[in-house]
């Protein structure tokens, strides 16, 4: 799994620092993108990484302010005129649908794949498949503003082949249920017990993505024990009542976030236009004082996320 | 005057070239911008111009389809973040102010200056100072889309300050009467004629952009003399059942309404994204072939419209 960061400006974009956008690439199995938020521009910003736009396959809105939204019309409509036929489905707060289908209505933008446009009523699980679990809780921001937890789901281990020849077991069904934790009884009769010729599994790595927003249980809630914590840090340690004020968090305050999560790595974004590129690494320096695995984040990286053993 | 070419893609941006939009700058007594289109990312085009969101004053929308619309709601969220005071005025088909209205109101947009959106409901002048006037009429394409002409007026002759100081004329009031055409009778009874201390009058200059269209009729009265037409040429020569069915125009069907309009200058822009840059210059040959002042715009391309004599 892969994070992009497509934008990490606040407000507005800066020449280098597009608006919010974050997408994620799926374990190959999987073989889709997901994109986090959706600033103007995120489409541009696209043809700049590998991330596929046909390979689009859910996008998570986690509010309606328009350094968070202002691309997702163009977006959808290029990712027809580039081909991509395959559904795509949007998730955010009541009123993505209607400014949605009231946009693609008025400019009479039509789409040549499905589209889905899901309103988030409540927390909790918001999409879940055999491999990944997704689920959103409320922030404390200006507007409804949601959060997302990605949690991957643990995966089997590794069969030993060598072992299963040892065993004599055949290529197929058995070693299939064998892989997933079955014991099977082979035709001979012979038991062979799953953890004899299978690996340990290992756990789902855990992705947490927050938007705007001041310091608040959910936001503890939804890093807890992440292997990526993505949290926003519009303003420098010591601006916390200007942060209160306009629904935000400082450096400090989502380092301690991660810090209370038990979270293992914090990427800051969503910095201040008031902040030069060359002042960045300063606001991560903050943030390390608290909470030591805080970096910056900044338009264009590409962060791997590796399994847990 | 000056046209900068903020993005000369068609339907979806391509690396290094972006969906329509066009910036002009008015003379510097209005000390202003008008903008031509918007489709997404111009707000980012525009930081890399000197081009002022501050003193972008006037927007003209030719159409609603979303790679000419799609970036203004950000770039009018971006102008009030950048300080942006003074009011600003979008003109645009009807439809444009439901959606901005909308687009603003749910994603809780506050602009700190007066936005008046205007439906042009028909042909005629759009607006009329003291310096331009500009005029739209109907193209022909698969939704209702404006072309506009912009005229400025005729400009008084050069004031000659050596022949009014050897008739001693005095500086001020009348003095300004002389340069505004007006003969005037000096205190000692003298009559001074204003063609003898003021020279030729310069002719307003005319600049024609018309987007998306088929050949028309009104094409070519925009484009009537015109200094510049800025004019689509989605695709090549021999094309045309193509161009056609789209409402588009070729290379060749562009020439030809310049040709016909008697335009000093024709600039094509609004190529299919099937032409790579490389292409470009080939596109641009086959329209100077038939009117041969004509050339290819790019993005961020300055063109400077000199005063006509």
């Amino acid at each position: 799994m892969e994070l992009t960061f497509l934008g990490t400006s606040a407000g507005r974009p800066l020449p280098g620092r597009n608006v919010s956008s974050t997408a994620l690439r799926l374990p190959p199995a999987c073989g889709a993108y997901w994109l986090f938020d959706c600033g103007e521009g995120t489409q541009q910003q696209i043809m700049r990484t590998p991330v596929k736009l046909s390979k689009l396959e859910r996008i998570f809105i986690t509010h309606l302010h328009g350094d968070h939204t202002f691309g997702l019309p163009g977006l959808l409509s290029s990712r027809a005129f580039a081909g991509g036929t395959s559904p795509v489905w949007v998730y955010g707060p009541p009123g993505i649908r209607k400014w949605i289908e009231m946009t693609l209505e008025i400019t009479e933008t039509r789409l040549e794949y499905e589209l889905h446009l899901v309103e988030i009523e409540r927390e909790g699980t918001v999409y879940e498949d055999g491999h990944v679990r997704i689920s959103a809780a409320e922030l404390v921001h200006r507007t409804v503003c949601y959060g997302y937890r990605i949690e991957e789901k643990a995966s089997f281990g590794k069969l030993d082949v060598s072992k299963l020849e040892a065993y004599g077991v055949p290529s197929g069904p058995l070693a299939g249920r064998l892989k997933s934790g079955e014991d099977v009884t082979l035709p001979d009769g012979r038991i062979i017990r799953s953890a004899d010729v299978v690996g340990p599994p290992s756990a789902g790595r855990v992705i947490t993505i927050l938007s705007d927003t001041s310091p608040c249980d959910n936001a503890v809630m939804l890093a807890k024990h992440a292997d990526v914590l993505v949290h926003e840090a519009t303003f420098e340690a010591g601006l916390e009542s200007k942060a209160l004020e306009y629904g935000h968090c400082t450096t400090v305050q989502a380092a301690e976030t991660a810090r209370k999560a038990g979270a293992k790595r914090l990427l800051l974004t969503h910095f201040s236009t008031r902040y030069r590129d060359e002042r960045l690494q300063l606001l991560a320096e903050e943030a390390k004082a608290v909470f030591p695995a805080a970096f910056a984040a900044y338009d264009l990286l590409e962060v791997h996320i590796p399994k847990t053993k």
